[in-house]
């Protein structure tokens, strides 16, 4: 936040009321009242709750994979952002699809269609609504994909709710489960880089050189669902806690080596464990098939980088030069973009 | 509004306010940006933005229905009524499974799977949290729809926005156009029954009586769909509104005469031509295929009630006992749930 605006009434939350209403009983409880339902196979759902995105039989040759994401003012960005050089709301539009559509390459399939949703106050310039919405469109399109259908509202906060609508490849796909001890961990491209991002947005001369739309890897996820990946998700929370996903949902552990994670330009090693939103992909593969991931990171011109391997244990690990970093200095891991606000 | 609430955070935008963002320049741009894919049919798009709902091939027999809407707290619903007798947060979740499920059942089509995002403040209590995300699986559960995911994020306010997916029955569907002068126009149900739950809710003591719950047309709609209707919509915004939709996207007009408007208890005429959030379908048939929607009206058990004719004029007319109502007298036409706040 710039030091002449001091608070107002869009500063986001702190930290802890963040992560009370995003971590705790409320997706718990959500995903348990969500999970039981009875028709489920009837009603064509292949996989449901608690995965990147769910997966649905519709009767094609492909399975149907849906995802969404939201991005609220004051939480995900700030309003103050709208107007830095270098950063206006067709950057939070764009960023709410590569969000959501970054669920669906972690699945290893393609973003088809979307829907948005868009709330937008009375209050917002026409050229601020404008760019959320082309935002939406710019990003649909540099993805391949049609927006079909939508609705705006008026709000007392912007808000942009994307849903993405994609295509398996025959009916594979890649789940969070599936990772087995001794597997490699890879990860996609460099971390961190959205961390320093907001840093620089939040710095008292303001933005300028940002660079915020981070398309997700559509590409290298649908090549990795050809059998080399065993399980896979986004960093949409911090590798640490995204990869703990992994090994809670494969019922294994996993070590990290600090000194390969691969760092962002501008960001140092805990952006790059615990901070969110690069929409890189992490996932497990045995380490006989480390030459095919290699291809399809020559194939795609994507960097992907073998961090760590599974093992049978139930936590994820980081070790550096010292030893293994004790959690406490990692923080809580996730959503850890820059400090309490 | 309670009379000892006075004016607070969470009074509802002036319908002046609401409309502006709601009804003008925001949606015809998003449509013209939107509308616009070259690749929309090899990516599977029947029909895009500016129906009810997107209708989609994805391989199968059936076509794919989606659509998606939001309900946001100070805007469609206000927090105080939480905690009023006989109205809960579940009533919200339910009421926005409802109103994104209605979109489908106007395509004649049949919900089956439901994605939800919420956003949540780190004020709220566990009870409401929880019953508002109990209210969408209810919902959800009602209509025999599965919910497959979601997100839930914090917020300044809390809002829910559903996306329902659907399928047709084989690969049939109806739109908002193909309304030809002649036809008769039709409605479900009655009208105006949400606007006067709006004013029992803000009434002075408090509501208590209210059932706010209003399933979509779901039977109904997919019935209808057989060949009966030649273009329908739904009852979101006002009968007079959501029928200019119909005649706008059919390129024709429409008489109503309005002592044949089916009136819900406790409401008005007005209520019922007007005021939106009733959640019926509107549709049109061929005067001979009357018989079929009453056998339909009698196997469904709902009622449906022939209100007018569609003309070859270009807009919705009203007809009263002395004549033409203008449209001055209705207002402005949708959204006139409780007059301005």
């Amino acid at each position: 936040m710039s030091e002449d605006t001091g608070p107002s009434d869009h500063t986001p939350l702190s930290q802890t009321e963040k992560r009370f209403a995003d971590e705790t009983f409320i997706v718990r409880e959500a995903v348990s009242m969500f999970g039981a339902t009875a028709r489920s196979e009837e009603l064509g759902v292949v996989l449901g709750p608690g995965d990147d995105a769910a997966v649905l039989d519709c009767g094609g040759a492909e399975f149907v994979v849906v995802s969404c994401d939201s991005a609220v003012e004051g939480v995900h960005f700030k309003r103050e952002w709208l107007s830095l050089r270098g950063f206006d709301a067709a950057d939070v539009g764009a960023g709410a699809v590569f969000c959501a559509a970054s669920d669906i390459a972690a699945m290893g399939a393609i973003p088809k269609t979307v829907l948005v949703s868009a709330g937008i106050p009375a209050r917002t310039s026409a050229a601020e609504a404008g760019g959320l919405l082309r935002g939406v469109a710019e990003g649909c399109e540099s993805l391949g994909a049609a927006v079909v259908g939508g609705n705006t509202t008026s709000s007392p906060v912007i808000f942009v709710d994307v849903k993405v609508i994609g295509a398996t490849r025959g009916r594979r796909f890649v789940r969070r489960r599936g990772a087995r001890p001794g597997d490699a961990v890879f990860v996609t491209g460099e971390l961190g880089g959205a961390a320093a991002e907001i840093r620089m947005l939040d710095a008292p001369e303001g933005g300028g050189a940002a660079t915020v739309r981070r398309p997700p890897r559509i590409s290298v996820g649908a090549a990795l669902c050809g059998g080399a990946a065993t399980a896979m998700t986004d960093v949409s929370d911090g590798l640490v806690m995204d990869l703990g996903n992994i090994a809670a949902a494969s019922v294994v552990g996993a070590d990290v080596f600090a000194e390969k994670v691969p760092v962002s330009g501008g960001a140092d090693l805990r952006d790059a464990l615990v901070s969110g939103g690069d929409y890189e992909l992490v996932f497990t593969a045995p380490p006989e098939r480390a030459g095919e991931v290699g291809s399809i990171s020559e194939r795609t011109g994507v960097r992907i980088t073998r961090i760590g391997t599974v093992t049978d244990g139930g936590a994820v690990r980081v070790f550096g030069p010292a030893g293994e970093i004790p959690a406490s200095e990692l923080g809580a891991g996730g959503f850890v973009h820059n400090g309490p606000a």
